[in-house]
């Protein structure tokens, strides 16, 4: 089953707190069981929280005793209060709930249920371009270093840099992968590392501070990753530790490539000055699934995402196409 | 009680393994137990490896009974054979028990255990020479940012950049510290904080991966790290994730600052590219204190240091000054 489907009104997704040691779907049959799964991080990643949230919309219009837009419009109200800083849960909410006063009273849950799955529709449709647009950048055989996970986890499809590695596999390249472990939450170690032993492609972990060594010593032909958002100029705010990868590519001359959909390109942000970090609790740094691993009563920064500037971006790739420097491509 | 002592014949170490959360000193009262001490990394980095090898070799002296010279060396090479790629205790254990010779034989165990103190007094001092030395590239006040653990643990003295940045900080100089938490064994959040918490000096663990971003957005000031080798050109070996710190430090125009004693610097070594990287075992990644923390069945690779290029090295400090590109007084 896939990551995350409608299945009659239920919101079946695969739970990633359990990962990757216990692959368990869950079926969410309630506006507050969605809430939590959200709030919980059993659901995580941009394209998927959208996806989860008209999804949301869509079932509370389905099982409300009476009036169903009302509904909708209720529930998704309490799902982007789950992650208010999950731009694509507001988006995708926001999208949903526009189509249905366009359409007869009667038709409004279908309409609903039929904007949540083209919005997952369309997501896989753009991975498979992403995935596509971005095979020039692979090497035929070698090695290729992504951060983070970006796989089928957390979009409607095959995953944007992730997706473009699996895809590349497909199509015969002979890729190895390092896998970058991305502390605080290990999301590499947990869930790319899963995700690549499922599709069967060679990997290894390495801890986040080991890349940058390994692509200098000549072992690493592509640094390929996703994004959070992308500013109008090209520059790209991801997950901490992308700007070192980046810093360390343009040093040994290899392509530093960043696979995002065209919705994450953000025409409000002209540039990376302009995005704010976001912080996360010191204790995701000091504590390890719960255990303490530092020095007590320390306390720790916890900055989610770093911004990479577009000087040190090889191409941007969306589903419309390649985007190069000076990335005038990415909002026309 | 310092972390390292010699007490009437036993060796008295502060055991690595239980810090940050118990603080609790080990009388080593023979070869084997001493042994096992390095083994299991009681006691670790390489002057505090250095100084326990001599000890050993002068506790073994004295507490033979008969040849105490015969007896020093036996353990001596019990020693060596306990890390054998571990260039300070070797260098160490021969340096005490080639004095011995040259004394006569009721004064071989006076002379060894006179080495053994010799060899920790030097290495205090040679701490103590590099802090003023390295005062230079502090600011009066700012975040500066420092990878690993180097202070009083495993020195004999106060440590190399840690000494250096408590020296700044008893100088008066303003100064809070970004300690990243060094994975895969976590000396920083571990022991750097440790220590820094007990020198009361303001810090901050951040995740590896979070160092460039930071340093990016302004908030650092300076760089300072120890050093495994130097190389005579300057190339820096160091525990894994140095040299993207460089690289972040060379891309934000601020000081990269190396501190380790002369010893460090390898008269055989060239340059950065005739250093074997050595691989540690893949379940320092892939667990974190005996629980599994990627997918089950990842391998991991774990290389223990990087080499961090001449070029983005602002200065080396060692016991004899300040050493700057293009480091021609490094081996004078």
């Amino acid at each position: 089953m896939r990551a995350l489907a409608w299945d009659d009104g239920d919101v079946v997704i695969l739970d990633q707190t359990l990962l990757p040691h216990r692959e368990e779907h869950r079926a969410l049959r309630t506006t507050e069981e969605i809430v939590e799964a959200i709030r919980a991080m059993r659901v995580r990643g941009a394209p998927a929280l959208g996806i989860v949230g008209a999804m949301g919309v869509a079932q509370a219009a389905l099982r409300a005793s009476g009036d169903p837009l009302g509904a909708g419009e209720a529930a998704g109200a309490a799902l982007k209060a789950a992650r208010p800083t999950a731009v694509n849960l507001g988006w995708a909410i926001e999208r949903a709930l526009a189509r249905a006063p366009a359409v007869p009273a009667a038709e409004v849950i279908p309409a609903l249920v039929a904007e949540a799955l083209a919005i997952q529709a369309e997501d896989e449709a753009a991975c498979a371009a992403m995935a596509k647009h971005a095979l020039e950048f692979f090497p035929r055989e070698g090695t290729v270093l992504t951060h983070c996970n970006t796989g089928a986890l957390v979009t409607g499809g095959i995953g944007t840099a992730l997706g473009a590695i699996t895809h590349a596999v497909e199509q015969g390249y002979a890729i190895e992968v390092l896998a970058t472990e991305t502390r605080p939450l290990l999301q590499g170690a947990r869930l790319t590392a899963w995700e690549l032993g499922r599709a069967g492609v060679p990997h290894a972990i390495v801890v986040d501070a080991a890349a940058a060594g390994l692509i200098a010593r000549g072992g690493v032909r592509l640094v390929i990753v996703g994004a959070d958002r992308v500013a109008v100029n090209g520059d790209v705010a991801n997950k901490v530790g992308t700007y070192a990868l980046a810093l360390a590519a343009a040093d040994a001359g290899i392509p530093f490539v960043v696979v995002a959909p065209r919705s994450t390109v953000d025409a409000a942000t002209p540039d990376g000055g302009s995005i704010e970090i976001e912080e996360r609790a010191g204790t995701e740094v000091t504590h390890l699934a719960g255990t303490a691993v530092a020095a007590p009563r320390s306390v720790a920064r916890n900055p989610a995402f770093d911004v990479t500037p577009a000087r040190l971006v090889t191409a941007i790739v969306t589903e419309a196409g390649v985007h190069r420097p000076p990335f005038e491509t990415l909002t026309t």
